[in-house]
């Protein structure tokens, strides 16, 4: 079972669970392995803590705006994985209160975070993209880790992305000492550029409170980052597809740390332990989410969860079945992502509001049905293991 | 591919079409076979007349109040067995449009068309009870089949229910030369009895029109009957389940020509030829009905071809789906009575206007992700029979 989270109605542990009381009550025998997952986007920090078994870590740092807020991240019981999401410290939520000022967001109250990451001695950091505030180039996190923003006369810039406009060079003799020694993984699912009209500002500034005058001002002064970082480490990123996600927070951590981007999904399933489970052998693997459709089959979880299927030899025969509170896509392309089947929870005419209500009852009821359809179907006498 | 029809938007000839689409699509190479099905009840008639291969055969008759009207019947194309709905010729619908006078509604329409099968040399005659507008205990029947009822006076007695409280005696000597010879199969799934509280007149008399008064002069009548007819055969009628059925339609025939009361599905499904191809083996039965609910489970379509599926040896290991509109019978009562699993066409949130536009499409599209699922599931390489 690993199920991404329902939106408005169930998390991806309750929607695991429900899903696991169906197959138990078709076979009560089964052996049942629940896995958070989710594909990087906003709930990937629970989902792991949960897959983890950890517990989440909060503490006080910046929002996008400067003023104080309460973030999360979490730590692998061994110490050695970090994940942040951008977007609870940096994130859109966070000022809606106020007024948009665009320019002088930051993503400094994450990088506080990442240093956090650091001194309690992770090996990898993963950091969530996507819903920042911010169109900084990732100035913010690179100042918390002890990079230094200087101008022309050598003083350190004011936070925000507007203000590289009057970035002379990067300082990096102060850098946190384990900044360049661990592994960052950036979770990232689009493939825009820094800079220019498919870029940080152009793209995803509006939606942050940007007008055209601001998005002409940013995409300059992510061009003068994009500069100053190649003077200061030798390496590009304004060709870097998806380094203009999230306003461009990968640019620093590429540039200077030799992060890498990476798909959410796969990244975050192979941190939940997937892979590994799946090596074991399993009979019937159930995914699902609360829209299966196109998208569902483009790096989402499902589509994850289909390829760690078919890529892992001791699951050759198990069918892959999505359940989803809306299934939206020809068999056909199921079939190409890997996907054996895909059911709506709903088992007749309903509302909307009726299937989120009883989301959980109708999933297990679901699961139920494809268990013992399954079952049915595969060669009598083989122990069942989902 | 056995599919009910689905009451307003599919007859069972376009659910399994469409069914039999949604498999190829998953399998081009599966070998499909659409068996048109029904549970004895309106539509029937058509049903078996597509699975022969026959044409309806349509005559003028009269309706349950005397006038003219067309009603039609079909002939197997050997000849052998005949179908005719009791409703065709005697049905509510044909006397809708006039006040109904329930003392006199007639069964004597459906006896023409009962003399024709017997007059082309039918063996077997099925005839499909239920929708009738008559309380006459088969009266009607009987005369058209040359019985004569008979007062004090020995006068013949009019049509209607209601004349039979003045029935002397019954009169077979002109009976039809076959009508004893024939099988005669009446298709009924009540076990009302033909008199008394759960009788004819007091259970279905109300929906015909009859009051208060009505129902116990009708009570009366037929109790008058049912002892007349004991006295020219030696059969008691007053007491067999099912004898209550459709105006108490089954008396006569059961106590004059032997008739025997059959539940509707496995009748019909046995004329179909389900059976039959049965025996040749199947990988996956698809069956459905509009919508699957705990009736569905007793004596109707779907309960019939689980039922029939899991009698035959052949088809050991065949998973039955059902595919319906609306699904509302728990997965364990499915597994009881022999369906696997059971899915609604619907694949999210929806109105039911939106479902019954769309059955066609959405019931292929279902067939196909259950036909993908399973054919996962079965071990690879045996030719799929579905």
């Amino acid at each position: 079972m690993a199920v991404d989270s329902f939106k408005g109605s169930l998390g991806t542990r309750e929607a695991g669970e429900a899903v696991a009381a169906g197959v138990r009550a078709a076979d009560p025998a089964a052996e049942v392995v629940v896995v958070p997952v989710a594909d990087g986007g906003e709930g990937t920090t629970a989902c792991l803590a949960d897959a983890w078994g950890a517990s989440l870590r909060r503490r006080t740092t910046t929002d996008a705006l400067g003023r104080p807020c309460t973030a999360e991240w979490a730590l692998s019981p061994d110490g050695a994985t970090a994940v942040v999401e951008l977007a609870s410290a940096s994130g859109l939520p966070g000022v809606a209160d106020i007024p948009a000022r665009p320019r002088e967001a930051t993503t400094r109250g994450t990088g506080a975070l990442l240093v956090d990451a650091l001194d309690a001695g992770a090996q990898e950091v993963v950091l969530c993209l996507g819903g920042s505030a911010t169109t900084d180039g990732g100035a913010g996190l690179l100042t918390a880790l002890g990079g230094r923003l200087l101008d022309d006369a050598g003083d350190d810039l004011p936070p925000g992305g507007g203000a590289l406009a009057r970035l002379a060079r990067v300082d990096l003799a102060g850098l946190h000492p384990r900044a360049r020694a661990v592994r960052w993984r950036l979770a990232c699912d689009v493939t825009n550029p820094l800079l220019g009209p498919r870029g940080a500002a152009a793209v995803y500034g509006p939606q942050k409170g940007s007008g055209p005058a601001d998005v002409a001002a940013l995409d300059g002064a992510l061009a003068r980052l994009a500069q100053a970082l190649r003077e200061a480490t030798g390496a590009s990123v304004a060709d870097l597809p998806g380094c203009g996600a999230a306003g461009g927070a990968p640019a620093c951590l590429v540039a200077v740390c030799g992060a890498r981007l990476e798909p959410g999904a796969p990244l975050v399933l192979g941190e939940a332990g997937l892979p590994r489970l799946l090596a074991r052998g399993a009979d019937l693997v159930l995914t699902g989410e609360g829209s299966c459709d196109g998208q569902s089959l483009q790096g989402k979880v499902v589509d994850g969860v289909a390829a760690a299927v078919r890529a892992e030899p001791a699951c050759g025969a198990a069918p892959v079945v999505v359940l989803a509170g809306r299934v939206d896509v020809p068999p056909a392309e199921l079939a190409a992502a890997g996907v054996d089947a895909a059911f709506s929870i709903a088992r007749g005419a309903a509302p909307l509001a009726d299937l989120e209500r009883d989301a959980a009852e109708l999933l297990a009821d679901l699961a139920e049905r494809v268990t013992r359809l399954v079952g049915r179907s595969a060669p009598a006498g083989r122990p069942s293991r989902a």
